[in-house]
């Protein structure tokens, strides 16, 4: 009876969920209904060791606690919102380029730094949890989410939790192959809906039409290095109506429109929630063109039931969702 | 207590497997293990009306019983996989072509006839489901299922259960777009994975070779009207290396790969299975081909782990498959 009383107690207290991006680590502390009580943020410093990387996670964590005037005992638990190829239930991160981690146990490590319950999640699929407890998907069972960023990721909620598959790799729709013969996407085959229709192949293509002779307004501060381009600057062009920023963009909706209809069909979703980077920097002319392209695609019946919506949380996605991860897995163990 | 006991021995019992097609109705008792202890056949004669299918129905079900040595009071429940757009939970057929039924409320009529609860699904979700249970997946956790025949039906089962989806449509994959501007698709669309991989394309392919002066095998009984080419004649052409049927099911082929990739890359399944007329009469080496194709096509970290399997039961996936239906809802009751 008394240890109930103390899993009931711990699971209505707050718990950090954290956002382990290469470049930056967000956390926050937050409340059982999914309220943020406080952030703290870090630079990731990737090019350090493991160990220092998973200290400033710690340093985080221990941050976070304090903004929100909490002391870490109280924490019921922390989650974390990974990139790359992890197995979450061994805690072990196996492959994230992003970090150049390699096998890294970072649940273990975390755990005896912090002395609370680590569990750790896709970012992906984190951020589509996010979504589903307190953004676009809020109240729905059954969710695709599309991240159009530098590449494009997915993650899955079915039946109100996250999908991960046999081996913790369902989502990978930035990998379906769409364009028979395409170009060459980072993961070395042809035509993947992320070589495509992600931030970097939309500026390669630009690129490749400035080379050829095409007049953009893009050109003016790139001095070589079309790498520059973000999001924002895109949005920037299409707003200005450039010509060949307009005709790359609208090709890339065409192709997330594609991908959209092809996840929607196959799955019947609540929704499609499209998110990220480029979702959110541009208008909703953009969105509107991806939705027509999906309706032309999907297979009717379907579609009528689906709705395609904006994700709502933006960054906040990840912490949120990082929290819930820690609560669900708290109760389920 | 009284009534628990029951319960229990009720979910011991048999039960009536049965699947309703727009030319057959097979009707199986099936025990708790799975094993068919009886079968049952009728011509469904779908032009009659509905209640007079489904007296031939419970007819069928009644056969199987009998055959079995049981009594229909001592049979757990009734499973029936039913073609088209339905609502199990309702137990309403909305829209089955093959049967010239809309909104026929099947569960409601023949639990009056037969007196014991009935639980309907879709028929190809129950396919594999039977698979799941019985055939190719058993003993894995999640699937997808591709059952070729006159066109496609996908099947999922993730966590052991069928997913439904959020409207019961899920597992549309003959509608998932595939090839832009391509042959035109029962469902109106263009380029559908059903319009250049099911049956009815491969047929119309080389319908259109042969139009155009092409020379096949496949002409000769044909007497002008191809649909009477059926998955063994196309096997029997393959076999003796027709080269109008070498190439189309070849293409095919390419595409059932391709359409195997977009599901394994986008869910991480245990395994794909492949079934339905077109992949029971072909040989091992168009099973080949269409591994093939999906290695290529695939993200190569999620392809390394997925099993592509022929499907096991046949036509005993859907008997089978209502069976454990029917078991699975009367414990969730």
């Amino acid at each position: 009876m008394a240890e109930k009383k103390t899993a009931n107690s711990l699971s209505r207290a707050p718990v950090v969920g954290i956002d382990l991006g290469g470049t930056k680590i967000l956390a926050a502390s937050v409340d059982a209904r999914g309220k943020i009580l406080s952030r703290f943020k870090k630079k990731t410093k990737a090019k350090n060791s493991h160990k220092e990387v998973i200290s400033r996670i710690a340093l985080c964590a221990r941050g976070a606690v304090e903004q929100a005037g909490l002391d870490l005992s109280r924490i019921a638990a922390v989650g974390i919102g990974a990139p790359g190829a992890l197995n979450p239930e061994k805690g072990v991160i196996h492959l994230a380029p992003n970090l150049n981690w390699e096998n890294v146990p970072l649940k273990k490590i975390l755990e005896q730094e912090l002395k609370r319950p680590v569990f750790i999640g896709n970012d992906v699929n984190v951020g589509i949890l996010g979504e589903h407890r307190m953004g676009a998907g809020k109240g729905m069972q059954n969710l695709v989410g599309i991240f159009i960023g530098t590449g494009i990721g997915g993650g899955l909620v079915f039946n109100g939790q996250i999908y991960e598959g046999a081996h913790f790799m369902a989502g990978e729709i930035g990998h379906i192959p769409l364009v028979k013969g395409g170009p060459v996407c980072g993961c070395g085959r042809r035509g993947c809906f992320e070589a495509v229709a992600g931030r970097l192949a939309i500026v390669r293509s630009i690129e490749n039409k400035i080379k050829k002779g095409k007049k953009s307004i893009l050109e003016q501060d790139v001095k070589g290095d079309f790498s520059r381009i973000k999001s924002r600057r895109l949005a920037w062009a299409w707003k200005e109506k450039d010509p060949v920023a307009v005709r790359e963009l609208k090709s890339a909706a065409r192709y997330i429109g594609w991908g959209t209809a092809i996840a929607l069909t196959l799955l019947n979703p609540d929704a499609v929630i499209l998110g990220g980077g480029l979702i959110e920097a541009m208008d909703d002319k953009f969105f509107e063109y991806i939705v027509k392209s999906a309706k032309q695609r999907s297979f009717s019946p379907i579609f009528k039931e689906t709705k395609i919506l904006r994700a709502l949380l933006g960054d906040d996605a990840g912490i949120v969702g990082a929290a819930f991860l820690a609560r669900d897995k708290l109760v389920k163990k």
